[in-house]
């Protein structure tokens, strides 16, 4: 059989018209994952110049660039919120006021620039004091993937805050994609905040986190049951960290009523689904291991992993 | 001493003709790990027209771009798999037929591409239903590691049946690196899948997946023991899970005898060596948390976590 | 309110002045993140020549093409480490040292390749060995992410030996955030040595590693307590591994003074904070699972996961 190129793309576009999962051929768009991605990127090289730039500023420049990349980065925003706002508008939105909504939300969003730089610079900080590897401050923002995650985080809960749909979504995956640890945009997350290695760290939509808090890598701060679905959206089904807890590695914190209470410890590989109050240590209970020589071991039966 | 690029260079090169680990001076090339992933990124466009794109799809231009893009991934697919199969032929396939072969396998690939349409929407509607976090089936398919992932390994498990060398694991490597979840283009997997979070979730070559199954963050579905090495190779090794299966955060699931019954739910970090029959709930036995005051603990011990 | 594009860079601007975290206007400047991992992607053509490229090389071509990239790494490599010099100098090197040693310790860590090809060509022997699903050693140099984060943290370790700060930080991220595993520049790590999966695993500063180790997902090699902060800095914390330790899934070692002995094998989710003597097979005792109808079990209390 021969087939060509147009029955391949005939065949294709059949599927097209039929299945969906299209984005859009007419009517409403959806903001492109490339140009939120290219903006999150330039909005990191505003909040730390020169740390994401091929080479350092100079002095003599920084005007210059500053204002240039701030005005790209308005137009360019403002062109993607108002995607999303026609995808899915707030209620009592009209489709008039969406690019006046679009550019409003993207010059507030822009004015916390500053004060997220102040809030980032106490998490770089506290990433610096508890990490014994780290040589300075600049180490940290330059090299660690937690100060990414940490700063598209919060430039993403600023938009989740303002409802702008989708976008915050796509940041957070993005820096989910680059660092392995996965949190959304709505989380809430205190000051002096380190997650040290991060992959495979979960923090869900609805956390509550206070300041100084710090964990490690494979923790998850989950909900309880997710058989609910859609049911849940909008309820709060994640964990409460109060102020200067430690969540060692591997540990797992669930459900939306459990509240660790400040300057408590949970340890490695912990399941906790419970309340505990302030100044709490939790391990886990008579975890044993079994140490056997495995040259006798095997002499008595087949070694199994 | 005075070292010169020459030097440099000419140490390096006697080390080329002695050590090997060369992609291929002449003879027979490997595959280009830079030409599959953009092979790869087209395939994605292809599947989700315009949601890989910098910019929406007009309804206008579809024909006229969806030809252009599949003859440029026919033609460079086709010189990939020929690389491949020149790297390693199937047996009883002389050296004339590889052309004829590669350009057969690349047409059936790609007539494959509306079908693995259908089964991506219904991941895509089990992403959303399953996620309260989910806005809509689009937010899902632009923003979920979990889209990118699943698709990969769809489009690279077609690839490995039609048993085309090497390209189908740099397809679902790359996905790893970008999703931090490993599955093996060998595993077979039912429709209407989703896995939450992704990162860490392994899922081995041999596994058997139903429909209806629902993974979270660093489940591990995995081979027993690896000690036999090159010998396991083409042996059933990983785990069966039934349909409707849910197999939460953590959970470890072994072995190529290892059968998950229809609509059982396995707890987070249980570790299961055993089938289990339908309708099975599997939790850890007795695991106690020991909740201590910090202070008090202190003053018997030194505190150690 | 009509604030422009103006008045949002002035009062970014502002926080540049106040806040810091900027890379850096004047004097001192810290090394680039983009030019290190460059130069770090063309180190791994140097060292896996063709593997890396677009398209094979020729051997015609080959003198041409490898005396200009090792002209090319070797006037950046130099600028960069000169940066990182400059940033942060090694004691008693007074500045006018500091281009004369930043070319010293360019060359003669350019002049480790031909080992370093050397040893990871050891490293790629045991992957294809220790892994069913592995091709042909070719297979895991291209598509295996184990291959990409041994091989860039083998040569982030050889300018970490040389005291040059920041950059072999820089290049180990870069890995971590392309394969999901977070090898840091200091572990001293032996020959044949892999790590399945790779996602999750974490193995720190001051580990030593011998010969022949093979690790799985999600393994954390890690410190005791990190209360102490920077005051650990320079000191052993982390584990020791003995040559033909395999260590499973899930499994954490902790503490500068934990030794797991030759031939050792610790199963999977194993936490281990103690030395083990050689030979010596590590599981969990009594993790009983608890496997329940899930009917029945919804009839006696409502169905908790």
């Amino acid at each position: 059989m021969n087939v060509t190129v147009t029955d391949l793309t005939n065949e294709l576009l059949r599927s097209y018209a039929q299945v969906g999962g299209i984005n859009h051929l007419d009517g409403k768009n959806l903001p492109s994952k490339c140009a939120v991605v290219a903006i999150t990127v330039d909005l990191l090289r505003l909040v730390f110049p020169g740390f994401f730039d091929d080479k350092p500023l100079h002095s003599s420049e920084l005007k210059v660039e500053t204002t240039a990349l701030m005005d790209s980065v308005l137009g360019r925003l403002e062109d993607e919120i108002y995607k999303s706002l026609e995808y899915a508008a707030p209620e009592g939105l009209a489709k008039k006021d969406l690019r006046p909504a679009a550019h409003q939300t993207s010059v507030d969003f822009l004015r916390q620039l500053p004060a997220l730089r102040e809030i980032l610079q106490t998490d770089a900080d506290a990433a610096y004091r508890g990490d014994p590897a780290a040589l300075s401050k600049e180490e940290v923002i330059v090299a660690y993937p937690f100060m990414e995650a940490i700063a598209v985080q919060r430039l993403a809960h600023e938009l989740y805050l303002k409802k702008v749909p989708l976008i915050p979504r796509i940041m957070t995956e993005w820096a989910h994609s680059r660092t392995g640890m996965d949190i959304h945009p709505g989380a809430m997350i205190g000051s002096r905040f380190f997650v040290d290695h991060c992959t495979g760290t979960v923090i869900g939509e609805t956390c509550e986190i206070g300041d100084r808090v710090k964990l490690y890598q494979g923790v998850s701060l989950i909900a309880r049951s997710l058989s609910g679905g859609q049911a849940l959206r909008g309820h709060k089904r994640h964990p409460k960290l109060e102020d200067d807890v430690t969540v060692y590695a591997g540990a797992t914190i669930m459900g939306g009523d459990t509240v660790v209470g400040a300057r408590s410890t949970i340890g490695a590989n912990v399941f906790l689904m419970q309340s505990v109050p302030p100044d709490s240590l939790v391990l886990f209970e008579d975890v044993k291991v079994k140490v056997m020589n495995k040259l006798e071991h095997r002499a008595t039966k087949a070694g199994q992993i």
